[in-house]
C-alpha cells in the first residue's frame, strides 16, 4: 500500500511542476472543452486523477492555435515504448518465447546445435533454466532462428505463430494482452493530429507483424531493434534476406538515435516504463515548447504485475524502473502512472462474453 | 535526335506492356475522371503522352474502389530517388559541393590537415583536380566536415549554407532547381492518398532540412545515406552527435534494404533515374497488384543537361543511366521519361518575374 500511495502523491507534485512549466496555465485544469473526441468518451478507462488530468490538459494546450502552447501539426509526434507499456512484458518477453519456440525447428534443420549450448537448454524445456539464459545467449537465439529468412517468410511465420500463442496466465493470445487505457491514449492523441510511433527495444520487424491490428499503427510508425537485411534475386525475383548484423539497438540510448534515425525530428510525448526509456525521455524533455513526459509504474500484482524497484517494488530482470530513474521523474516534473489507482481496466473485453 | 526519338517510341511500347499488366483495364486511356484534383489542373507541366497517360492512369487504378486494382490508403507508398530524379545532380551532387566549401573551415581547427590529401586538392580550389576525387576520398571529406557536431548544429548550419549557396549555372539557389512537373506528381500522389518518400543515395540528414519546405516531404518520409549519432550529456543537457560510422548507404541495394528498414513496406510506385534506382525499381516490381516504375532520361542539354550513356548520351560520374538498365525498363514495361519530350517546363518559375 504503501508504495500506491507514495506513487499518487507524488504524481501531484509531478503534475503540478509539470503544469507550472507550460506557459499560460492557470493552476486549476480546464474543463474538457476543445478536444476531438467529445468529453465523456475520452479515456474512459482511466481514473479522474492527475494522470489522465496531465494528458487532456496537454492535449488542449498543444491543439488549441490560441494558446502558446500550440504545437502545429506536422510537429506532433508522440513515441511509446512497447512491452511494459503498451502490453504485457511479464514473465518473459513474447519476441523471447517466440524464438524460443522457434528453436526445435531451427534444430532440425542444423541438428549439430542440439548438443551445443544455449540450445541444448531450450530443448530441455527446463524453465528455471531457461530464465537463467543471459542476454548474449538469447542473442544467440535470436541471430540462429532469424537469420537467412526472407522477410516475407519472416512476416508469414511470426503471423501465424501469434495467431495461435497464448499468455500462460492468461491463456489469451498475446495481442489482446494490451493496456486498453493506452489505446484510449493512442486514439486520443491520433485524433487530436498527433502521429503516433512505438520506439521499441524489441525487434522491429516483429512488432511491425501486429502494430497495425492491434495499435492502429502502421509499420514504418515502428521503431524498433533492427538488423541488416540482404538484397539479392532467386530465379531472377528479388528477395530481401534477414541477416545477422545488428544495425540498431533501440534499446536506453539507442532510443534517441533510432528516434533521429527514423523520424528525424524530437517527440513532444513520451510514454515509457522502465529505464530502457529513460533516455528517450529526457531526449524528449529537452526540447522547447509543451513537452508530456509519462512512466507507467507496475505496481498491480492482483491485476497485472507488481515489479520495479521503484518505491520497493520487487526487482526484475524484465523492466527494471528503479528508485534513481523514479527520482529523476519526480525531479523532471514527469508523471508517473501507477497502474493500480489510476486505471479502471488494464486489458480490453474478451470477445467472448466479456470480462 | 535520334535518342529523344528512340526514347519516345519506347514508352509508347512500355506503356502498353505496363496497361496489360494491370487487370481489367481496356487498352484505351480513361478520361480523367475520378482524380482528386480538377482534370486540366493534374501535371500541367507534363506534355500530353504516354508517361503523363500511365501516371494518370495508375492513380486512376488504384483509387476507385470499384476496380481490382484497388490499393487501400495504407498500402499507397510512393518512393523518390531525389538528386536527378527530383532536382539537379550535375554538375556536382549539391551536398558534395557543401562539404567541400565546409573545408576551409575544418582545417581552421584542424591545421594538421592543411597539407594532408584529398584536404590539399580541395584547398587548392582546382576544379579539376576536385572532380578528379574518389568516392572513397570523398567520403572521407564527408566523415571530417561532419563527424562531432550536434544534430541541431548540423541542421542549422546546413539551412544556412542552402539560403545562400547557388548553382553555377542558373545563379539560382540549389533549392529552386527542382523539377516543375516532379513538384506535380507528388502532389497529385498525395492528393490521391499516396504517402511520398524520398529514397537517396546522399545524405540523410541534409535532405530532411529542406525536403519538408522543397517538397512537402517531412523528415520522417526521408530516407537517405545514414551515419550513426552518439547519445550523450553537456552541462545536464542530453545531445546527440553525429557520429563517422556507416549506419546505411543508401544506394543501389541498399535502397530496397533502406526502404525495409525505414519503411517496412513495399512501394507500389518508384522514380528514379539511374543505376542506383535500379534495385528500388526492381524490388517496387516485384510486389502484387498495381506497380508503377518510372526512369528520367536526362536528355535535354538545353534546358537542363543530357548524360546517359543510355541511348547513346555522353556517360558521367554523376546518374549514370546505362543502355543496360534501359534495355531492362523496356523488358519489364518500366517507363522511360524523356526530360526532353515528355516535360514543357523544367523548373518552378522564378519568384521574380516568372521566366
Amino acid at each position: 500500500m504503501k508504495s500506491n500511495n507514495d506513487a499518487s502523491s507524488i504524481n501531484r507534485r509531478v503534475l503540478l511542476s509539470t503544469l507550472a512549466t507550460l506557459p499560460a496555465l492557470s493552476a486549476t485544469l480546464l474543463p474538457d472543452t476543445g478536444l476531438a473526441q467529445a468529453p465523456g468518451s475520452v479515456l474512459p478507462s482511466w481514473n479522474d486523477g492527475l494522470a489522465k488530468q496531465a494528458i487532456l490538459e496537454f492535449v488542449r494546450a498543444t491543439t488549441d492555435p490560441s494558446r502558446p502552447t500550440y504545437v502545429p501539426p506536422e510537429e506532433r509526434i508522440a513515441v511509446f515504448d512497447q512491452d511494459g507499456t503498451l502490453w504485457v512484458e511479464h514473465p518473459m518477453y513474447t519476441q523471447v518465447v517466440y524464438c524460443l519456440e522457434r528453436v526445435p525447428a531451427v534444430v532440425e534443420k542444423k541438428p549439430e546445435l542440439k548438443d551445443v549450448e544455449p540450445f541444448k537448454t531450450v530443448l530441455s524445456g527446463n524453465r528455471e533454466a531457461m530464465a537463467r539464459l543471459s542476454m548474449h545467449e538469447l542473442e544467440e537465439i535470436l541471430a540462429a532462428t532469424l537469420t537467412g529468412m526472407s522477410v516475407e517468410e519472416f512476416n508469414a511465420e511470426a503471423k501465424k505463430w501469434l495467431e495461435t500463442a497464448k499468455h500462460p496466465r492468461w491463456n489469451r493470445p498475446y495481442t489482446e494482452l494490451v493496456y486498453q487505457p493506452m489505446l484510449e491514449v493512442l486514439r486520443t492523441m491520433r485524433d487530436n493530429g498527433f502521429k503516433t510511433y512505438i520506439v521499441t527495444g524489441g525487434g522491429q520487424d516483429f512488432v511491425r507483424v501486429y502494430a497495425e491490428n492491434v495499435y492502429g499503427i502502421p509499420p514504418e510508425q515502428v521503431v524498433g531493434t533492427a538488423g541488416g537485411t540482404k538484397y539479392g534475386y532467386e530465379d531472377g525475383r528479388p528477395f530481401l534476406t534477414k541477416e545477422p548484423k545488428l544495425l540498431l539497438n533501440d534499446d536506453k540510448a539507442g532510443k534517441p538515435e533510432g528516434i533521429h534515425l527514423m523520424i528525424g525530428r524530437r517527440p513532444c510525448v513520451a510514454f515509457g516504463n522502465s529505464n530502457g526509456d529513460r533516455e528517450m525521455l529526457e531526449w524528449t524533455d529537452a526540447g522547447s515548447g509543451a513537452r508530456l513526459m509519462l512512466l507507467l509504474l507496475h505496481d498491480d500484482a492482483a491485476r497485472e504485475y507488481a515489479y520495479g524497484p521503484a518505491q520497493g517494488l520487487p526487482d526484475s530482470k524484465i523492466g527494471t524502473f528503479t528508485q534513481a530513474l523514479y527520482d529523476e521523474a519526480r525531479q523532471k516534473g514527469w508523471i508517473v502512472i501507477s497502474m493500480k489507482n489510476d486505471w479502471n481496466e488494464v486489458f480490453p473485453p474478451t470477445t467472448v462474453g466479456g470480462r
